[in-house]
């Protein structure tokens, strides 16, 4: 029995490519007392992973060359040699891009009960907890109100729009191409989706938000900020949430103009305010309670796209990041 | 008698020039009933001035080619066919860049038992809201954080450094040469000013914040934000009132990397707010009775630079522009 595990095998210059990943074998580590074996069944693909791809350090550490990939994982179970645990329960946890790993029961999650577990990666997790507390604590959207929401068929986007719509918002996605376009409107119920490919993108996205737009949930930043600026009505809120385009983007090539930013901050009096979900972890059990509830009901509608194998991952990453997915990805280990 | 006026000759393209502006005369306009004539004393000359020069519209409408640029003014009441008025007293008004000026009792700020009338115009009066506004509803700084502002001996930021004095702040001053840096921290106590023309103006700001930035004042934009961006921590907040630098800024040639803010305000959870102080006019009464207190404690000390005559008024309004000035420009007219 070996754990396969993809490793970082050197930091990107400029877009990330295959060749910056490997594939390796080693033996499946063995639980200490007090400790889990754990197999991955899912593992979450998010684009905060290009972040840590890179030597700069964003808000977490990077992963070091050589280490395997983070991310979050559902996890079965293999081994116990702690309290309260058996052999195929299943947790949220953190092995990252590998079958195996080793945990304290302090750093998982049980997910007893949960119908369909890998949603804990997504609508149920962290991509829906930051799209609930960004739109509605730091977006405050008021009814009536017009709110932008890019990657509009992603794990954060599509929950986004979902939510401006049960709070009586017209939800504006913007998205590239047809498909999620019609995604977007016909089944996750946004009020216009906008193909920011269109080259008359700017001209469409004027008319999807004909009273201007009061929240543009940002989680792409570059070219499509730049062409949201001048639709922003006064007292606009701008959540920051990720910014896809900056972590590919050399400076000053990302198509987003500083200095019209700044004026239009000042002239319609927005305000930007950059979170990170981790910070507000007391809020957790309300979101979920209360998502669990959306989706129970079928006010919210969740997408996943499932990549099967591990030895997927990396290539599912790259297309990821170039926003080829409906859906929350998820590799099926 | 004649009415001296400056009127907008053309619209600048790029840096404004004296080409811009043209000097008139016309007659001495005549009251009507309830009317006041008023006699211009000192016109007030502000940043934002520059951006009613241009075409776009910016949070007002432009002044139009031909006409009278506008200004804030300290008059003196020459004729007065309103009730409760007579010749002598002395008004806030919106005169504009000329000598004379009709104006509406409901329209003028009586200035009654003010000692120097022309702080109406600077620290008691929208530069000083600004900073006052700006700062403690804005930025919200705590004790022991540090404030950073950039024009730190104009109008505004030399009263945001102080009032960051008083709430217990580091107050951290950036201003273009030596004579500013001394005037900000041996008049108006700033713990260091820092040069923003020095060869080694990262570095310097970054000594002279040793525990980081928490408020950022925005008054300049483009370089200047570029080099505070590395040094915020951790929810820092930047009030933006003005963008001096993007009024002369072709797209992406101001020195801001736009993904770099992007990704600061995301990694560090930055919060951006722009401001506009005619918003927040409730606001005023407890703020000239603070600051009128300050100025009689001493707290708050304050400079002005008056230039005599009106003529004089479109070189020192490039002065201003370029940062040749310290304290606040006011034109005896």
């Amino acid at each position: 029995m070996q754990n396969r595990r993809i490793v970082l095998a050197s930091r990107p210059e400029g877009p990330v490519g295959l060749e910056n990943f490997r594939l390796e074998t080693a033996a499946v580590p063995r639980p200490g007392e007090g400790e889990l074996l754990l197999r991955t069944r899912w593992l979450s693909l998010d684009p905060y992973m290009r972040g840590r791809m890179s030597a700069a350090r964003s808000y977490a550490p990077p992963v070091e060359v050589g280490a395997v990939m983070v991310g979050g994982t559902v996890s079965e179970v293999v081994e116990a040699r702690a309290e309260g645990f058996a052999p195929g329960d299943l947790v949220l946890s953190s092995n990252g891009w590998q079958d195996y790993a080793i945990a304290r029961p302090g750093a998982v999650t049980r997910l007893d009960g949960l119908k369909l577990p890998s949603y804990a990666l997504g609508v149920l997790g962290m991509p829906g907890f930051t799209a609930w507390h960004g739109l509605l604590q730091v977006g405050r959207p008021r009814a009536g109100e017009t709110v932008v929401v890019a990657a509009a068929t992603g794990a954060v986007g599509s929950v986004v729009g979902q939510i401006a719509r049960i709070r009586g918002c017209r939800a504006v996605g913007i998205a590239g191409g047809a498909d999620k376009g019609r995604h977007a409107v016909e089944t996750l119920g946004f009020d216009a989706c906008v193909d920011h490919r269109d080259p008359d993108f700017r001209q469409k996205l004027k008319e999807a938000c004909p009273e201007g737009i009061d929240v543009y949930f940002e989680n792409v930043g570059g070219k499509v900020l730049d062409m949201v600026l001048p639709r922003l009505n006064d007292g606009a809120r701008i959540p920051v949430c990720g910014v896809i385009s900056a972590y590919n983007a050399e400076p000053g090539d990302d198509g987003l103009d500083a200095s019209r930013l700044l004026r239009t901050i000042l002239v319609h009096r927005v305000a930007v305010q950059g979170f990170l979900i981790n910070d507000h972890a007391a809020e957790a059990p309300a979101f979920r309670a209360e998502m669990q509830a959306w989706l129970d009901s079928g006010q919210v509608r969740y997408a996943e796209h499932r990549v099967p194998g591990l030895e997927a991952a990396p290539q599912a990453f790259l297309d990821l990041l170039q926003g080829r997915h409906i859906g929350k990805v998820v590799v099926e280990a």
